[in-house]
């Protein structure tokens, strides 16, 4: 399963917002399994969302956008997927009801710019956001699963966590993710690397990567991950300890020569 | 000046990692009136470091990439750089130089995978790297500017200061970047959407955003934005506050209906 994360508003691409949500969206499809490639941050035009969106649809099974989906003039995520889908833009009734409901709670009336807040592609369905008033937006396109979340993190991890991570767990056979680490000092980056393109060149499938910690009593402090998706928690276990087995045994041999 | 951030790396797509990279280049990249228009999170992939630095080619003026030019096998982006602009995979001697005599404070030896860090596109210019090993890398490519700097913070930022932002200043005319705010209580932004609706339809070229930053005393507050480019810096400021006056008075209206 390969996903895309397409982040949508100007105020990150010009850096007065550092942009957290495609990092926690990330860590939680990580979880699931779900391999992300590619994390996009896109401004606030119509003509882009469009292009990116088709992008996104010839080449993920998942797509996740954030931002975009409240009132304002510039909130036009929910009207360009209608577009890059070929679908009518339509009012919603049941996130129409959603809209008036949250309204409700919070003492405010129905205008034409929150009754834009219910209007999805005619093929979608509404995730409920109980901590905004927008709602999230799920659709299908050809097998690929669409999910539009709101910018507001709260709101994002809110739905999230309440819709998209049900669907997700529904629809897909788990996979498993375990990452694996052994933290070594005094060696450098440029030291290990020769050892650890012998382990990615023996066991291509499985991602090792060096983490330079910063230097501890003079030398240099480095963690190496080692990291893995499959079908089977036991046989990842193994796989992992495997590797960090004969790293460790590589590694003394070195120190050895 | 359009400009595209290229963020490179598996273990932000991951998660693992927060990318602050590109928030720091894009805040860098506004205050020089260089606007971003697209930031991509890609993995350590050469095929897709490739497509991707093309792709960046038929839209950008510039091009700023970070990440992956380290020494270990995952480290790629240098190779793949000169890949997507056909240009020859070389030692160049500046580059070398800097790597020795960085090595040598460090009281390391040379070797392959260090010898590889002074690798760069034939066409190529080092930049470099007082806080790390690997020089930055600049290379022209049909008028467009491309650097790739180091992933790791304050390596990209020292090289960054001292030398991408010169010779940015040094080949473009400077633009400027200028942003009004007025901050408002008890109206929500579905209130405001009106009001700000009419603002970007009369002053197309500039960039109006509200911003709620929760609520105090049971009312929301709300920042209103306005921001925009331009050749002179006079202009900008009189017309962010002709703009920021019209808001007001607009706010002041609607309070008396």
């Amino acid at each position: 399963m390969k996903s895309w994360i397409i982040v949508i508003g100007n105020e990150i691409l010009i850096g007065r917002v550092l942009d957290t949500n495609s990092n926690w969206i990330a860590k939680k499809l990580t979880e699931l399994g779900i391999k992300v490639e590619r994390i996009l941050v896109i401004p606030d035009e119509e003509e882009t969302i469009v292009d990116v969106l088709k992008e996104a649809c010839r080449h993920a099974d998942i797509i996740i956008s954030t931002g975009g989906l409240g009132p304002t003039y510039d909130d036009i995520t929910s009207e360009a997927l209608a577009k890059a889908l070929n679908q009518k833009w339509v009012v919603n009734k049941e996130a129409l009801n959603m809209v008036k409901q949250r309204l409700k709670r919070l003492n405010l009336e129905l205008n034409e710019y929150r009754i834009k807040m219910a209007k999805m592609p005619e093929k979608a369905k509404p995730l409920e956001n109980k901590v905004g008033v927008a709602p999230g937006i799920y659709v299908e396109y050809n097998n690929i699963k669409i999910f539009a979340l709101p910018g507001v993190p709260s709101e994002m991890k809110h739905i999230y966590l309440n819709h998209v991570e049900k669907i997700l767990k529904r629809i897909f056979k788990r996979k498993y993710y375990r990452e694996d680490k052994i933290r070594v000092k005094g060696y450098t980056e440029s030291t290990l690397a020769p050892i650890l393109n012998k382990i990615v060149t023996k066991y291509p499938d499985v991602y090792v990567k060096s983490h330079p910690l910063g230097v501890v009593d003079g030398k240099p402090v480095i963690d190496i991950v080692v990291a893995s998706y499959g079908n089977d928690e036991g046989t990842l276990k193994n796989k992992n300890i495997t590797i960090i087995n004969e790293i460790r045994k590589r590694l003394d041999e070195s120190k050895k020569t």
